[in-house]
């Protein structure tokens, strides 16, 4: 039974929480939040007790946390896990500076502590399936990927200011996916463009709400990538990869499969529109994937180097933009 | 050079008379109506001559005959033309009376000239393809069939009347493809129910609007078909197989590829609403069929007794629908 | 909370039993099987204690019971359950018997006690969603319904011998899903065929493996039902709905929305398989409903009386198929 | 009567000649091809005579010419034409050199007789459907645009050689499309990339067969545009906008609506994979329009500047990807 603690207990804390208190090879001691009814409420909803941030890191009867907690306390946190020989799982990004995750990945490194970051999209049902079918060589050769995604709405404009960019904020997700289906052969190059076409005040906070991204690799496969922060009709998430033997792609998720066909056209439902419900099945699999690694002992996967890798293409994405000059890495 | 007549000049008698002007073993010689401006639209667009109903069966520059005249004509046109020695190409039905089609087949026989009647569907290069891998086996033998047909809005309550009813003047088509399907397995028992729920007024004529069949062979498979005299997005069209290995099926022809995603949905467009965009290639094929068939010397296919057998069963159930029970073939 | 003893452990007992374990409102008290370590599994598995299925009944700290024991106990355990006054929650059907379903609700009748039937497709998402939009008039005037269901592979042979045959054990619930929609409008003419063309063993032991119903309402709607006890692409459960001012459907449940195009075209996933699976959200929202009618007082639904009238439609359809001759209600 | 003489009898000569001879406003005189028997078969196909290439553009009797030749006749042909008082409608490109492109337009515009450009997929009725309804505002103001085209199968690495390499060649239809979809607003920016991943002889003729384009326009919308010389699934040509209201795509058109379900799960067809069948009914539409514009006396639409400004952003784009920077316009 791997002993688990949580830090933070927001959105995606309560999320981690519960799928650590409902695996059977878990169990969830600790909720930790500065806000302390939102640590009281996971708790009582998992039967794990209220602890400190402070304190829970270093609790003897923890074996391993989960960094739910805002981005700028990830790199410390993870570092005070890995010392005190914690597994952790952390919601990406590690940091939003690279130098900042290069030196805490030498700190866990020395550790020998396991970490994983959480890339969620990697674990969803559709595109696992996919990937699957892609290493196991069923549309040959991968040559053309195209990656989509679109949010619902843009976040709160103070946030924006906060997160880093689009490119580092959003695209990572995309990033890591490109990096994730091209088994291994890594972007060279990154030409990004982006405008502030949905909301004026993302750009005047220095900010894109439009993107989109073209890498070529070492090999000379070539990856598309798009985002909106709006998308009036649900969470857009799609992937097409076009091989030498044929094309693989994964749709979206409607809310139901109903269908009404009136002289208008035939009406298929919206797509799920978000995150947390698009996602339930990934983040649970995520979790399982982690403890799995964790239970035998073997590597975790995404790895920090994912993290960071996936950071450094967000940041040539963002030089590139902001330049118009494409970034060679 | 097959020379051809077409007798009638309407709506389906432009579609074949075209069809039969532009295809390169056939010459459209002459168009009879007793409309004569249609006749004359016809024949100055193709450049064949117009002629009386009464003299074109005989004349010895025709080689083959297209009826597509009223349904009260058919059978005796068949029979002159038979009698002339010239290939008979007849739009369903032969007759309203099944005695009617028999005697009718029984002349023809004497005459031994090729007869062919006008199942349009089944030359659909959508249904066609599923026939021939329903024929291939590649879905193993059948079981179950589903055939599905409505029209975007019923004929004028006036036509009704004189049409023999739903079953034997729309149902008729899907009774065909029923045994089309079926691969040599005849129906054998037959039940029926219909109702008047598009438009009081059918009803009060005698006939039904709405109407669905259920059908057992003699080697125990089933078919369902159903109809409607009105659906709201276009003309519904569809089919499927369900057979031991797999299931087959073909849907509908949708304007455009178009889809529109908003906050309502996903939005394809309606179905071709037209019966004559619908099946335009269908006629085509069917014409060139008859044609193939008569250059060759070969058997036509849909035979006449094809055209009697479809009667039967649109007669047994209408006689179903009527009684509240089943009849035996 | 409501305090609920699960009856039988197997398949759908554990079901029902990790639901009423996992919500809010219910406390799973107890577990009773017969065979001791299925009880002792789920027990465990959700913190209730075994309890012998004589003595479960009438405890006095259970507040409702959740009847997933074999067939032929139904009635009696809803009866006792009914006189101990507990809310009672049965898996169809109550009883192969249609008078047996009538002196058993005229028990509960008597006890005053809720009863609910479970009939859990209503409680699909998809379905739940049509039938939702149907009931709000989206595509006006039901007319002509039509509901498909196929199982990926027929029961043991020796299941079917027991088991009411294919028309009360499996097209019930198709059956119930017609009068579920069409709100209120009851059949009153079913027309039946079947044959065994899946496993002639089927045949051998006096039932059907594939079949369909015909049946008109007392307001002239119909009805098309079809089953197949094996589908080779999976668990198949389609509805469509045709109304007077458009057409509502919904489909099956892919795998995953992976799609792979190659010269042999565009592969969609098999749909999902296993009803357990495919229905897991229903029957989540179906105890969920149970459990809100008891909290809140207020009346189930689907009641006995939903459950008496599915049964004399199966047993109407039976004797159709037997008889050859449709069944007037 | 619009008098048409077809310059060129090749296989797309062939389409608009065949085209032109069924319109009902036009008459085919001439076919004037240097290899006899293609003008020859052509000619008798359509009832025209067959003229020398060099007495065809000067001819009183003609009104117009369709410009089918190869590549490097075209400029010189539209300035014969024009000067003779012809109206022009020339396949795509005017020539592989912008600056000849200019100075042919400035004879053109001196003549101020009307010329047209084979962009054809402006008029496939999807396309043109699709840019009617975005034209409508139905998904508001554009922001993204993904175009996608892929050929069944590369040409012959001898016509790769000449063809001015796949930007000029192949993308140039789909630089064409993001023009006629950004209803205005220009392209500024282009990013290129290209590999030769489907022939290492495309490679070693100084060409590629996979690329990718990101454009920027002068209003900040994003369009991104992919390549392929090879699908193994068929003619793949897609397109999708995303707007402020919502999103937009056109798919592909498949042979035919047939799909099977097997254990393998459900298979619709390929898709078309000629683009000769994929774009009949444009090839159609576009003759038409020329015809209706030269009847009318209106102006011709898409223009020669149309055709020079999509050369445009391919001499840019070919530039770009060989020089690894993009190009500003």
């Amino acid at each position: 039974m791997i002993r688990i603690a949580v830090l933070g207990a927001g959105r995606i804390g309560r999320i981690h929480g519960r799928n650590a208190a409902n695996h059977p090879d878990a169990r969830l001691v600790a909720v930790a939040d500065p806000h302390a009814p939102s640590a009281q409420e996971l708790a009582a909803a998992t039967g794990a007790e209220v602890a400190s941030l402070d304190s829970v890191v270093e609790r003897p009867d923890v074996d391993a946390i989960l960094v739910c907690t805002p981005t700028t306390t990830h790199a410390d946190l993870i570092e005070r896990g890995a010392r005190a020989g914690k597994a952790v799982f952390c919601e990406k990004p590690v940091d939003l500076s690279s130098e900042r995750i290069e030196s805490c990945l030498a700190t866990v490194e020395k550790a020998g502590t396991p970490l994983m970051i959480g890339f969620n999209r990697r674990f969803d049902p559709n595109f696992a399936s996919l990937r699957r079918r892609l290493a196991e060589g069923e549309v040959g050769e991968v040559e053309l990927v195209t990656i989509l995604s679109r949010d619902p709405a843009p976040p709160p404009v103070s946030y924006i200011a906060t997160s880093g960019g689009l490119f580092r904020d959003m695209m990572i997700h995309d990033l890591d996916m490109a990096r994730f289906l091209l088994l291994g052969d890594e972007p060279v190059e990154v030409h990004a463009v982006g405008s502030s076409l949905v909301d004026p005040a993302i750009g005047q906070a220095g900010d894109v709400d439009t993107a989109a991204v073209l890498l070529k690799t070492a090999r000379g496969r070539i990856v598309q990538i798009s985002n909106s922060r709006r998308a009036t009709y649900g969470y857009d998430q799609r992937i097409e990869v076009h091989g030498s033997k044929g094309m693989i792609r994964a749709g979206n998720v409607h809310r139901t499969t109903v269908e009404v066909a009136t002289a208008a056209g035939i009406a298929a439902d919206p797509v799920q529109d978000f995150f947390l419900e698009r996602y339930a099945e990934a983040y649970r699999a995520e979790l399982g994937a982690f403890l799995a690694a964790v239970k035998a002992g073997t590597a975790c996967d995404p790895t920090g180097h994912d993290g960071l890798k996936a950071q450094r293409l967000a940041d040539a994405a963002t030089e590139s933009a902001q330049t118009g000059k494409p970034v060679r890495l």
